[in-house]
């Protein structure tokens, strides 16, 4: 049996919460990023943190898809996201 | 590395998918169940899908938590659910 795989479900705030997220993606954690609070205050910036989130992703070989409208979801390699159709409802 | 572990967003719509999850969490996959449609719908067969659900992760080992007022979340014994508070936000 391999070691514990942690699982995390956060609100980002604000741009800010980037380096936390990048570093959890890193130590391999599955993370539940609750976007939708930050996408009523500042759209922008949520893209930019988006943006840098599937990079960061990309980079660590994550696999990362929306949970509905609020969350976005990243696992580590070891985790597959089934995806019967492209967005999770 | 241990073989891989599958995550699967689902949407439950009547009492008879319980029989699906208990296979889902016996397999070891990570779920994320949204129980928020069938709430509106038939709130008593809800809250007695969610006992059996709840009676089927103690007795595969499996973590489980709510995510939010929509989903719950059930992990296998490999992934323990970060729990900075009881209800994850």
């Amino acid at each position: 049996m391999a070691e514990t795989i942690y699982l995390k479900a956060m609100t980002v705030r604000d741009h800010t919460d980037i380096d936390m997220i990048k570093k959890d993606i890193k130590m391999g954690m599955i993370l539940i990023v609750r976007v939708g609070p930050m996408a009523q205050r500042d759209l922008q910036g949520l893209r930019k943190l988006v943006d840098e989130l599937y990079a960061a992703a990309r980079t660590e070989g994550a696999d990362i898809a929306r949970l509905g409208e609020e969350r976005i979801l990243v696992t580590p390699a070891i985790v597959q996201i089934w995806k019967p159709q492209y967005d999770l409802k």
